[in-house]
């Protein structure tokens, strides 16, 4: 598999617009990793103006970090506007579980959108998927059940791709699942990393329309930037520092070399 | 006295959930200080599930900073569950005496609930308590009469813990003050220590039910932090990086050797 | 020219306060680099306090990066009591040409208030003057003619300074003109370069009433501290906090050694 570098090649290329309705906790840092990888980001939360931004944009990232009901509305009208002009979009579903307006918010944008890749950590995503799981503020603490099966019929249900993050990221539109082994332990030792996660996996998806493999893609050069980082790293803040660094100096040589990408055809069961 | 490296100790091992609701300034940094002393921190400032949030979280931690009066209501909502699930409410009031909202903000909190930690500087402090002060933005310039004995006369008063941070950090409950001469002239040079000194109190307070004494313990640490990383960096950009490299590699020799707490026991003068 | 290190000096004296009404996600890096400079940042927002906060200020920025129409009002306000005060207001239009909302916000700014300081990037400021332009997200991706001659026609229509900043920056009053031609490439790999500049312009303008020549003078230092900041940069990361460092410790000899500004009188066309 040597996609990963060629999409990323495309993105320094092209330099897809990445329109995020998000959050006011790590909207920087999905900014600016969305640059470092050679993306433009743009952030725009007006219901006046989220639509109009949409239709300029190669990408719609939603993420309800620190949701109100009114940002959910605003971002259904950008998705709508996404969903007719083809443009993917990715819904990182930060903290559904913990709350009541998480859960719901989340389900009420897939019931009114077409989420193209839906996003969380194993908590977020089986409460989503109406399975067993806790959820602590915006960590998962754990899930009854194979998170992986949990995804596969996730995705097969909404027809879309789901993504959970964690040790390992597995990456499923209900057939084809990858499994992407890259990162490191001292991703999770800052706050935002999730965050960036679903702005990276927007940049990838909006240069390349297989959105299983732009976004296996896009969290393998993610975590290999990590794990880059992490050998240079003395702890959070130098690590956050490298990080930008690495994944800005990402080259096909290293990501050849480190990505480690599982792919696996699942049978039709349900 | 050996409990500030215990309390971190519990911290590490409890990963207390601190809630937030808090300014657009420093909500990252707030966010990612917790996380570096080991700590669960999460951000929810929509009514809608304030109050929910706070009932699964060990502490709440309320900050002014870019405050709205909607924003000040949810404040009261959660700050109602917290009292009610008897977790610590601490108060960061930034910027009281710069306007009237915020200093009519901070009294009205104090009025609707019970705060358990007050913080601020000494101009803040003073504001709150009646006395005269200038507070130019953020900043305070400056006090009339001694910050101890209006800190310590308002934590009678209020009957909870004052904090006032400078130089020199007092933390008072009326009885007893901590002096903590912990900390360096570099933590000023960057935008945001002083929220996130609140969002560390709100860490150790969620773990150790004496909130004077967890109080000292966390300005004494964040302190340390400050003191260790302001040895390598060259200007506040090299000072930040290190100071969460320093907060992440905190531990009970460096705690214990550096520690600079003084206690007093005061006489019932009003 | 020995004036940007007498300016710089003054804020380091006078420490300026710097109100800001400005976006969400370069909300921080504003405050910081107008701290690194010595001036000292606030942000106040809420319509209840905006004006007030204005009243003890040396300076207001406004900045529409992530606007609403209500966010708008506020910075009307806040630029009324500016005016009367008779300090100065800049306004970064931020995103101007990408939707209706920006552009027309800008325009209703610029029709309500006096705004001292114009500022944007080659496409927004072409599309405030009603020239051809194409402004994607936050990015210009090119202008129709001479942006110094569109900004020189606009200065003298708002009998303001306006600022064109790009690879060489244009500041101008309509008469006078200043090319700075400080800076580095680097700084357009990270978030947040354009917002900081014109922050830094604040805090530089809170001091020296020729706008023009403050303004050249903050970004000439501006991009000093890019340039120092990048030789010892490897990627945006460390760029980052070596441009913190950098403008911190900014001193006599750095600047009037490396400063790179010329100076043109224009005649009178139109």
């Amino acid at each position: 598999m040597r996609e990963p570098y060629e999409i990323l090649k495309k993105i320094k290329e092209k330099k897809p617009l990445v329109h995020h309705i998000t959050n006011w906790v790590t909207i920087y840092d999905c900014a600016n990793i969305v640059r470092a990888f050679g993306a433009l980001p743009v952030m725009a939360h007006a219901v006046e103006e989220a639509s109009e931004m949409t239709k300029i944009a190669s990408t719609l990232v939603l993420n309800i970090g620190t949701l109100t009901p009114e940002l959910v509305d605003t971002m259904i009208v950008a998705g709508r506007q996404a969903n007719k002009k083809k443009i993917p979009v990715i819904l990182d579903a930060v903290g559904a579980g913990a709350t009541r307006l998480r859960t719901e918010s989340t389900l009420k944008i897939l019931r009114k959108i077409k989420v193209d890749v839906l996003k969380g950590n194993a908590g977020e995503i089986a409460t989503i998927a109406g399975a067993e799981a806790e959820v602590k503020g915006v960590e998962s603490m754990g899930v009854k059940g194979s998170i992986q099966e949990i995804a596969c019929n996730l995705a097969r249900k909404e027809k879309n791709v789901v993504v959970v993050t964690g040790k390992e990221d597995v990456i499923t539109d209900g057939k084809r699942t990858y499994i992407v082994k890259n990162g490191h332990a001292m991703m999770g030792s800052i706050v935002g990393t999730g965050c960036m996660a679903a702005s990276v996996i927007g940049a990838f998806c909006g240069v390349e329309k297989d959105y299983a493999k732009a976004a296996a893609a896009a969290l393998s050069c993610f975590g290999i930037a990590g794990e880059l980082a992490a050998k240079k790293a003395k702890g959070p803040g130098t690590f956050k520092e490298q990080f930008y660094d690495e994944t800005y100096n990402l080259d096909e040589k290293k990501i050849n070399k480190m990505m480690k990408i599982k792919f696996e055809i699942s049978s039709e069961r349900r």
